[in-house]
């Protein structure tokens, strides 16, 4: 077999077999095909696109490049989650004890990652004592006894796809559906996922700017789900405007506990529902969508979902009363309120720059060695759709430094005003389940 | 300007700017852009293809990447001509002393190369006594003052061509219009031709397998020489069976030189009356298409194309008697016929074959090692839609080897027959004149 005909192949829209795309994903990891052909497959693909079988074939290639994660001594149909990114992501600490507390088993590996704030492991470590490290048995014990654990990110999991993400960074190709699926898909089965559930966001502050290109990519990924026998459901989200109110670390974990208590942002609790309601089906813990959610209803109202948050911080060291006592978590020195320079409706709110603001403050990493300030971020008041009148809060700023102007302009700019009553963003657009 | 972006540009369908383009080339041959992102926007051209004035800058990049020949001291327009391949092509043998003596300036720089058989130094290495090892001064002496001088390759010319071939040649991107048709001019402008004339061959013999892409290549050159000011023109001839009857060293000088006596095979004195005329039409020396051709034909009569050729061979060391006695050339030992084994018309004689059982007589180089031979090569006797007798010679071997049994087993195996009448191939399909 010669890459130069596997790549010709594809160039000319024929399918790749099997064997063929195992020799391209094996061959380029171990550094026998050189990054000059896979440079120009990956653009021959972006063209000619893949098949379902194709990608699920390139899916598993990249899955079995490197260390996989066995979790099959935990009993259950382990289910993950995956985000496409965006701003103000809060779902994850609210959806793992959340589906735990249905009975469905969340063996959650995560990580710091760069971005406007930190990553779940960043914003849990808010919670004084609490800590990732667990040995593979105790995070298996612990999803065996109490449904839920969080480990951060080791071993060489899918060196292929890192090899080829890097490569489709300065080639151009890393705007091709199957390729971005696969990457994805890949990292979630060698994570160890019996079933994913998966946020594409749509919008301006998310990688997919249009719903048509978003749901392309949320049924790539549902297709390389079910062909590999991993049962996957995707829901499309709005991206434009930040999720929930809270911007930062330690604001997001009090947000998560609100919502778990049923006292959170309309718009996240109903995010944590709907994707909720997915993870709950495919972990085969209900028959339909809405027996789920009456589920997850039900965990919020009795407690029992804030109950499964709390075991989880008991669990990795973690101070548990921080649930009762939301002052435990850490302060910011100084609270300062925005106001708004104007009356109006509120039209836009540039996710992207909100996010950036809260990052300028120290919420999130610029660079790998930045130090994240756990206290710092931004509370909003207001949402796309709102009356604003002038000199009200648009949103609070909790800060360890009195100088505030260049994030008080990032934010001003990214707020645009109409006279005319806006309507709500609809946050939910689709749900794509086979 | 980072390439990334250029790629990205090229990808999403963008043209190019003179200015990015020349960044791209220069950037690639210095080897400040890597192999991995030229081959991704090679790829990305195969599917977007470039315009008309891309295509001409990505020429003029590539021309001047290197030395760029100066024949500004020989008056007159310098025309040349390129063929696009194939098996036993004698016509710039022909075509040299045929317009040199209708007063065109011939700066003819030529190479050995792989294949069949040798380049045109190779073959006209077969007259006694003949170098092609001319200073710049005398080369450009001898065209001024006999309007025809054959020298070998050598400088740095187009290294970006060179670097951006062997890439293309592992990556699947060699087979693009836009690629394709930029290389060939950029090599004829970096040697200096005000004027050029294409044979775009077509057929089983050739790179160009349809004479639809036949049309659109030759189309994409005159585009590139009209937009870079070098008049060009082209044809579209068949290369499905071998032009001519000899195939071989010193085989074709002799056809070649009887060609120039007006007693050559009729479909090579025809290729060179059609591309000799585009070549006194783009030198200036003649209106029309059809005043250029009487004038080849007075010429071919008048004696005057063959004292040219005398002329050539005298101005570099040859021994001009060659002209008048061509038993001086080198003779091969074995004289063999290949007799039909069947009645029939000739209905496919596959001249890639034929060629290649040339070759293994000697006469051309396998490996860029390999030694020709200068004596050996055929003869063929008949063509397409000749009607053959069983026991009828239809080639003569010359050889230096009595061992005949592969040569012969190959041109056997190269000949269909069919019982009906069968129509003669039509040698020249197109002509491409803007």
């Amino acid at each position: 077999m010669r890459m130069v005909d596997l790549i010709e192949k594809k160039r000319d829209g024929h399918e790749l077999s099997t064997e063929e795309i195992r020799f391209i994903v094996s061959g380029y990891t171990k550094g026998e095909i050189a990054d000059y052909q896979m440079s120009s497959f990956l653009m021959a693909v972006f063209f000619q696109d893949m098949s379902e079988r194709e990608r699920a074939d390139l899916t598993m290639a990249m899955a079995e490049s490197g260390d996989q994660i066995d979790l099959s001594a935990i009993e259950g149909i382990k289910v993950d989650k995956h985000s496409t990114g965006g701003v103000g992501d809060t779902t994850t600490l609210v959806l793992g004890p959340l589906v735990a507390a249905c009975g469905v088993p969340v063996a959650k590996m995560s990580g710091r990652g760069l971005g406007h704030t930190g990553g779940t492991i960043d914003k849990l470590e808010a919670i004084d004592g609490f800590h990732v490290e667990l040995s593979t048995n105790d995070f298996i014990r612990q999803v065996n006894e109490h449904k839920l654990a969080v480990i951060g990110q080791s071993g060489n999991l899918t060196p292929a796809d890192k090899k080829m993400y890097s490569l489709r960074d300065v080639t151009a190709t890393v705007n091709s559906i199957p390729l971005i699926a696969s990457s994805i898909m890949s990292k979630k089965i060698a994570a160890g996922a019996d079933a994913i559930v998966l946020d594409v966001k749509t919008g301006e502050g998310a990688f997919m700017k249009t719903e048509e290109d978003a749901k392309k990519l949320a049924h790539a990924m549902v297709g390389i789900g079910n062909a590999t026998g991993r049962k996957t459901m995707a829901i499309i989200s709005d991206m434009s405007q930040p999720l929930g109110f809270a911007i930062g670390n330690a604001l997001e974990v009090k947000e998560a506990i609100e919502t778990l208590q049923g006292k959170g942002p309309e718009d996240l609790t109903e995010l944590c529902l709907v994707l909720g309601s997915q993870m709950v089906v495919v972990g085969g813990k209900a028959k339909t969508l809405e027996e789920a959610r009456a589920m997850l209803e039900d965990v919020i109202k009795d407690g029992s979902a804030l109950e499964a948050f709390r075991q989880l911080i008991e669990d990795q060291g973690g101070n548990p009363a921080v649930v009762d006592d939301l002052s435990l978590l850490p302060q910011a020195k100084f609270v300062t309120e925005l106001p708004a320079k104007q009356d109006g409706y509120i039209s836009f709110m540039e996710a992207d720059e909100i996010g950036t603001a809260a990052m300028v403050l120290g919420a999130g990493r610029a660079t790998k060695d930045s130090v994240i300030d756990l206290s710092v971020g931004l509370v909003l008041h207001k949402k796309v759709g709102d009356f604003v009148k002038k000199g009200e809060a648009l949103a609070t700023i909790y800060s360890n430094t009195q100088d505030l102007a260049e994030c008080q302009e990032m934010l001003y700019n990214s707020i645009e005003y109409s006279n005319e009553p806006v309507e709500a963003i609809q946050l939910v657009s689709a749900l794509i389940t086979d």
